[in-house]
């Protein structure tokens, strides 16, 4: 074991190996992500199914002169262990440590920090087109999977690309998932191609008759051209892409280096854009996420030889407490719908309970909110669940197909905050920022996942516009659950009274401040805590009433300060010529790495302890 | 003239009409198009190029109940004519009167509002679906220009829809144009389907042959498919759509009323995703519009005779002020680049003098945000041009490839403010807030035209991340142009010194602020007045020693007052706790219709008369 792997250094030791040493490399490789992961946890089916890619890559190319472009970048474990990385692999995605993506401050090798999908084919162009304008001769190469090629940006891109005509690699990492099963029609149509490999064989042979058709007069040149085109046709994969301008390679086996290494070097030599099609295994090398890759997905420590996971979550998540009200509702209302861009799982078994209303649309929020428009304005009452950070590519679509529209959508944030180990591109904590300027829309965000459960009923109930509410990622309060409440659209709640100042705290942040608030009163400081329920609209009354009452509020929210929950607080009170001291607490004006929920939480002040020392010093100060 | 129009009060008039009144009709419609615009300006070109569709689509469908979902709006006009507007049609885009898009509390014949590109798929899609869920019998049916389909979430939608396989009709009105001259793969592949009616005529008969191949046996059955799949590929176009899960009819002549209205029942007929191809000439019927498309997309007043504006624009606009100023840097600076989606008049003639630094990525703004990612880290400048409404559609591309990466990429924001006619859609009055909550980022916005050179080459030389400057639709304020100069970051400037309280204004409110102020002294009012100059970072020394001076601090911005330039000001204040009057002048929580710039301005208060009326209640109440 780990014979090979440790005498790596730089993708330049892989040049000296034979090919068999590669494969042994390959297997030291899983190895090592498979241990690794059972202790951090991680992306571990896409990077099992992306082993011999990422040897056949840097064997064949010159990296870092030469780029790989990774597109989401969950595959790039290999990448990292093979490029100077291995002594702080064990690292990965702690606190400090390795990011779980691809960074530029972390390595010469990545050239494009990532975690949302489907970015790598316009970066990628735009890296050939400098390229091209300083005549360097590098080969850039995105490396995409079937999922991420449905997001609209990777279309715009090779649409562009097929035009620009720049030398420029795609390699299409095909797995038949996205984090689930792929779904779409260009899916559909990559099944019909992987299917029929004993025509490709066929495919050079056909190519050199077809290529020896003689040239005679012009009308029969066109005549030919078309026929040359159905023969190909015939042999030849790949037309949606050749139509787009590309010249189609494949499919190939994704997990034969040699083969790879031949159709990358192919690539190199014809020029211009080139779509290598590799049809890869999602888990490739580990049984257990051979089988339901899915669910290896993003893994937590787990066992390595059961597969299973070490630790059970026997307290609910907020995901599930959704999913479960959702289900409930859908029961008694036939109007209800369910809408997912790839991640089915956020649903729950809405998908098996109710095949008939529930959507998913692949990698595409932009469409998931457009397509709940046009449900909603015809009657339908569209739940669409998506992350908060990747409905930011959807903020368009909120603005004119649901605020504009009036249209009464439901957008379900989920792992809205501190998300924890994905870092930077997963925290949604811009959310009540770009939402809540828009006209129309409403936004929620509960303190627990019973308030959920109301937030989801309310939502349900609610006709007059968009509505939209963010709950946490992970583990719920353990609260318990009772009968779901319809909530007054822009009221809050006081939780806790008290005499020397109050703190409005929305969403996660509303038992640390109540717990915060318990603790200080040893300090001889009485709080009043209200749980604020609403972003927008602000219960103006409550606010307005506590402002005339105290000297002193503190905001918070697990969310930037910018544009956030605090400062419409803030806009209300100077709107309403009321001085007072307002502390808003919440996260500061930069990107927040990766690390758990707790450390980041504790490092940012967003915790009980936290809080009590805010509190302290402000009203110390004040 | 204008005998037949009168006539028609609603779609179902058009039922008696022969196809030769259909078309003297279509003439009167053209002629009521062109003469109205000349007079209230508006989006001629394309109107002029869909009359036979939006005839030929309301003969052969039951509207409303059948439903029509215009892409973008742009051709909307011959619609509004038939559906029971022509008398208010002369109202069109005034204040008060007809919108220029389509606008569901208009009419019931609009059933989406839109003014942005792409989303009509979506939206008809799920409309489709919703109809689906009701048992109702509906034809739902896009209408979407070549342009539009180059945005990514047509593309999602198209995926979607090939997989979902509702009954949905997709009209792709080609007129080989977006705004200007269309670009990309798709656009290269529609070219060459159109060239080849003849062999489109064929295909009926070849298909009857194919499908009397008899079915045999598995094997050979499939190899038939096949066969069957590359006869057809010879005489029928339009596979990428085919292979998208689409039927493909066409490409049709789409001023040919008798074949639209029978490839539209016939789409009607065969069920599932339908695209019919129809090719039109954009500006049709009207000489100088047919000649040069691009001049008469959206136009103002005009000589019907010549096609000549009425008004000469003497002064220098905003656009071409930094058009120029990009110029004049490009020639010197090898390194700048210029991105645009689809809208090269943003760019002036940089196009044409640096062909090989120009790239018109198609309506693709994700893709243009991205793309120019990838330039910036290989050591380019790009400056992106995108109005500011339309940015909206990259702002996850800003956050996850310019932010994170801090990626010196310079964004130039056109139409930044109030837009006038367009209306809802159009006007760029979120960007302060879209932008100003993501770390790294630099946002100004200038006083003049003046300053707008100087900020452009603030931006070329800027090297630490992304910079956006966003700058007004129309003339600027006619003053002398000057050597642009390097602004410092985060630093503003006291225009006017005053004792009584200070304006902060920012962008297109510095010289009504300031014109104000001067009006006020008559009152025996004092003012400061502030140019701001950037949103993010704020001058926090300027304004914090403002702070001390002055009880009362006013904010002034052409931009929503949720989230915006005064909100970050508030924020400042607030964290540094003082306690001061702060009234913020800026547009409030609602979509602002259409009228002239003039006149939205003065309704909500952003002229001179609003400002000298909002300081003097504001020190009076004080």
């Amino acid at each position: 074991m780990d014979e090979l792997l440790s005498k790596i250094n730089s993708p330049q030791d892989l040049k000296a190996l034979s090919y068999e040493e590669l494969y042994s490399l390959a297997e030291e490789i899983r190895d090592e992500i498979i241990i690794t992961l059972s202790e951090t946890g991680g992306h571990l089916a896409s990077s099992l199914g992306a082993v011999e890619i990422t040897l056949a890559l840097h064997s064949a190319l010159d990296t870092p002169q030469d780029k790989i472009i990774w597109d989401v970048g969950h595959q790039s474990y290999a990448h990292k262990l093979i490029t100077g990385r291995q002594e702080e692999f064990s690292t990965l995605r702690q606190y400090g440590g390795l990011s779980g993506f691809p960074k530029r401050s972390e390595s010469e090798y990545d050239h494009l920090d990532v975690g949302h999908s489907s970015t790598s084919i316009s970066a990628a162009l735009g890296m050939a087109a400098a390229c091209d304008l300083e005549n360097k001769e590098e080969t850039v190469l995105s490396v995409i999977g079937d999922g991420a090629l449905t997001g609209g940006i990777a279309f715009e891109a090779l649409n562009h690309a097929g035009h620009l005509n720049k030398d420029l690699i795609v390699l299409l990492n095909d797995n038949e998932m996205s984090i689930s099963k792929n779904v779409g029609a260009v899916s559909n149509y990559l099944d019909k191609l992987r299917v029929n490999p004993q025509l490709h064989r066929a495919k050079e042979e056909v190519e050199n008759i077809i290529n020896k058709i003689p040239a005679l007069g012009n009308k029969v040149l066109k005549t030919a051209g078309k026929f040359k085109d159905a023969i190909k046709y015939l042999v030849v994969s790949g037309i949606l892409f050749e139509k787009l301008g590309f010249t189609y390679l494949g499919p190939i086996d994704g997990h034969n280096i040699k083969v790879l290494k031949e159709h990358i070097k192919n690539a190199e030599e014809i020029g211009g854009p080139v779509l290598i099609h590799a049809v890869t295994q999602k888990g490739k090398g580990y049984p257990p996420a051979e089988n339901t890759p899915a669910d290896y997905h993003g893994v937590g420590p787990f066992n390595v030889r059961t597969g299973k996971a070490k630790r059970k979550k026997k307290q609910l998540t907020y995901t599930q407490a959704y999913t479960q009200s959702l289900i409930d509702l859908a029961k008694a209302d036939e109007e209800i719908v369910a809408i997912t861009a790839a991640m089915p799982k956020g649903t729950g078994d809405f998908e098996n309970q109710f095949p008939d209303r529930f959507y998913d649309v692949g990698i595409a929020e932009q469409h998931a909110v457009t397509f709940g428009a046009g449900l909603a304005l015809e009657g339908a009452k569209p739940f669409i669940t998506i992350y908060s950070t990747f409905l930011q590519r959807a903020y368009d679509q909120i603005f004119h197909d649901l605020c504009l529209q009036q249209a009464p959508v439901k957008l379900a944030l989920d792992r809205g905050g501190l998300v924890g180990k994905d870092g930077e591109t997963h925290h949604g904590v811009f959310d009540f920022a770009y939402l809540r300027h828009l006209p129309n829309i409403t936004v929620m965000a509960p303190k627990d996942e019973m308030e959920l459960q109301s937030m989801v009923k309310t939502a349900a109930e609610y006709e007059a516009g968009p509505i939209a509410f963010r709950y946490p990622r992970g583990k719920g309060r353990g609260v318990k659950l009772k009968n779901p409440k319809s909530l007054e659209i822009g009221k809050g709640e006081i939780l806790r009274e008290g005499k020397d100042a109050a703190i409005l705290a929305i969403g996660s942040m509303v038992y640390p401040a109540l717990e915060a608030a318990e603790e200080l009163t040893r300090a001889g400081i009485d709080l009043t805590v209200v749980n604020s329920r609403f972003v927008k609209p602000l219960d103006q009354e409550l606010i307005l009433n506590l402002a005339q009452q105290f000297d002193t509020i503190f905001t918070i929210e697990e969310h930037v300060l910018q544009g956030g929950f605090g400062s419409a607080v803030t806009e209300l009170l100077i709107d309403n010529n009321l001085k007072l001291d307002v502390a808003r607490i919440g996260l500061p004006d930069k990107f927040i790495e990766h690390g758990t929920q707790q450390e980041l939480k504790a490092k940012y002040g967003l915790d009980v302890a936290g809080i009590k020392s805010k509190v302290k010093s402000q009203l110390q100060e004040g």
